[in-house]
């Protein structure tokens, strides 16, 4: 089953504030616009989600009151160089800055990482689902450097609806070999695939993706935290 | 401008076999299907060009065979765990087993990577523009795993006709910030798309991006890949 695939912006959002309620927000943008339809997975990035569940930090200015808030929310550090700092977040993530970001954000402000991104994307779930009286996915996006390759791409930090990733282990090609790509990181790839739509500038902070085939599961970003003991590069 | 963005695979393709001329082999399936116009983005996962370009190995039976092709594809070896390999190969990318892959070939042989995918692509676009008569893009693509996140994602190894990352250095946001994500890795987002209408198991090695607003460019993946003294995670 290979139908085509829509990502589709979600225009006119707005600046979301702390305590503003991002599902009523969200659903007013798409009723305004795409509607909702079975199967669609709502994409947004977590700089919205933050900033309604008031995940924002006062900074004062200058480079030493960001650093000092990075530092609070890194729960390790595992590289340093510089002004950058590679830390690993109480959700596991390992990313720049521990996720502490100043940009789309008011001058003397940053916005931190959801509490709970599984949760939050959980949430907005059920509030779309019962507004608009389809079954949706959700995924809360941000966007992770790698290690190797130079450049940023958007990278799931929660979801609600899906499958994770795509299992194929014990399933075989069209030669009968066993696959050697065995768990395909689905949600990564939407989150990826929604930016494409979305842009850092331009205050579109959500897109659906239409037609996928979603396998059916409840997966959660925090189940794809490699564990430590998994982890070669730490 | 946020228009909407088609993701649309590329049906009937086949097996591709060493020597077979794989951009005909595109333009005929593009033909029967989904057409090309002005601003499309044809990705097509490497495993096709490896077998058109010959970029493949036979083994003999068993794990051994298949760690020698291994080693003699990897010019450093970074990470070695039980049979797993993380390598350096000649093009600097950094990945499981050098890249050898035992999917989507028949018995007794490997696929390897192409050895300038960047050239692969660059080949093949100028073959479908001139076939098509309207300008597009190609990526080539493969399976890469993450060091801190469990699952694979498709990125770019190869692409001709756009720019590798969407840089936004020097821009702002809407508040007046200057953007602390500087550089999108634009390419690998399309690999990452393309593979949801893609798929390993289901022998469609190829797909069109559609709408996308390419930032003009003559990006090479080569580009893309982290020199050693940026390289924290050697």
């Amino acid at each position: 089953m290979h139908g085509r695939i829509e990502l589709i912006p979600i225009v006119g959002i707005g600046e979301v504030r702390p305590g503003d309620d991002l599902a009523a927000i969200l659903g007013d943008a798409v009723e305004a616009g795409p509607d909702l339809v079975d199967g669609d997975v709502v994409v947004v990035t977590h700089k919205v989600v933050s900033k309604a569940e008031g995940a924002v930090a006062d900074v004062g200015p200058g480079p030493d009151a960001h650093r000092s808030v990075v530092e609070s929310e890194a729960v390790d550090v595992i590289r340093r160089r510089g002004d950058l700092v590679i830390a690993r977040t109480r959700h596991g993530f390992i990313c720049a800055n521990a996720g502490v970001d100043r940009s789309n954000v008011e001058a003397g402000r940053v916005v931190l990482l959801p509490r709970d991104p599984d949760r939050s994307a959980h949430r907005i779930r059920l509030r779309l689902e019962q507004r608009f009286g389809v079954a949706v996915a959700v995924v809360v996006t941000d966007t992770f450097g790698r290690p190797w390759r130079r450049g940023l791409v958007d990278v799931a930090i929660g979801m609600s609806g899906l499958a994770a990733v795509d299992d194929h282990r014990g399933r075989t090609d069209t030669h009968g070999n066993t696959l050697d790509v065995t768990e395909v990181a689905i949600v990564d790839e939407l989150a990826a695939a929604a930016d494409l739509v979305m842009g850092k500038a331009t205050g579109v902070p959500a897109a659906i993706v239409r037609g996928l085939t979603v396998p059916a599961g409840d997966g959660r970003v925090a189940d794809l935290v490699r564990p430590a003991d998994e982890d070669l590069f730490r």
